[in-house]
């Protein structure tokens, strides 16, 4: 049975969330997460310089295979959506200087993959991230994103249908796309 | 005499572009200029992927001393702005990466340190750095504003009080901060 690591990406300028996990055949194993983070008093050459090195390092302990990149929101504020791009463009940049193929999905995407439907809420997609990869304990909400990522990546970034199994699996009832219980 | 090698850069997702110019004392000396492209039709992790290796390659060749990058600006459209940030982490992370130290300079402070205004147009610029570096011909506008923040870099980013001399040095009036002949 092929095994792959994925490495999936929350990327923020202050705080850049890491998850790794492994598909061995249609399980899903928790490896590590965390998350990358960037001091404000610091200017953006330094701080691009830290996510791009911190994750950089985190691939080198990792090894993944594959790289899963969360899609930034543009924010109301524009200065910051120039800033959270460069941040994402850092991410991706040392993702392709390891040489691992990066795949993009959206919130919405992820949403559905992890929880069955796009809308949920943020506790939703950590409450089914812990169930998933049989977490002891909740990680950190960007942690957690990057790990919804990955699982999403893991289901070949497909929604509802491939995933309402998966939400059953885990003990969940599903119902016209949404998670009942 | 001190010699500094400086790499300029125009951060842009279709098109980034860059020069490499010598301060001898306060002699500048042309090195190098072009620009990276990528294309519309690929991937945005392919086209990071260009960006990033693209000026790896260029440090790698030019072996500069410091950088300095042009501020981008607010693109009235939210989604452009996202993908030009994105390009320019990509940018900042190739610089980081090779070790470079980086300043980063608005377009006002490049146009005031180059024509003596911060409202100049885009072919005074052009003109000036085609002057001041006694290039044989224009280089295209993607290059002339990287070797424009090069320059801008090499004054130590100060406006007209620094280069009024400079200006005047290549033949040029200034009068209330104005380029006038």
């Amino acid at each position: 049975m092929s095994t792959i690591r994925i490495l999936g990406i929350d990327p923020g300028l202050r705080v850049t969330g890491f998850g790794v996990i492994e598909k061995h055949g249609g399980r899903l194993v928790y490896v590590a997460s965390g998350c990358i983070k960037s001091k404000d008093k610091d200017g953006l050459p330094e701080r691009i310089k830290t996510l791009f090195a911190g994750l950089g390092e985190v691939i080198a302990t990792y090894g993944p295979d594959h790289a899963a990149v969360e899609k930034v929101f543009v924010n109301v504020n524009p200065q910051s959506t120039l800033l959270l791009g460069q941040a994402r463009g850092a991410a991706l940049s040392a993702l392709v200087h390891a040489g691992l193929p990066v795949a993009e999905y959206t919130a919405l995407q992820v949403k559905q993959a992890v929880v069955g439907q796009g809308k949920a809420a943020k506790e939703q997609v950590q409450h089914m991230v812990v169930k998933l990869l049989s977490l002891p304990g909740a990680p950190t909400a960007d942690a957690a994103d990057a790990l919804a990522c990955a699982i999403c990546h893991a289901h070949g970034g497909l929604g509802l249908g491939a995933l309402g199994g998966l939400a059953k699996a885990a003990g969940y009832r599903v119902r016209g796309g949404r998670l009942i219980g």
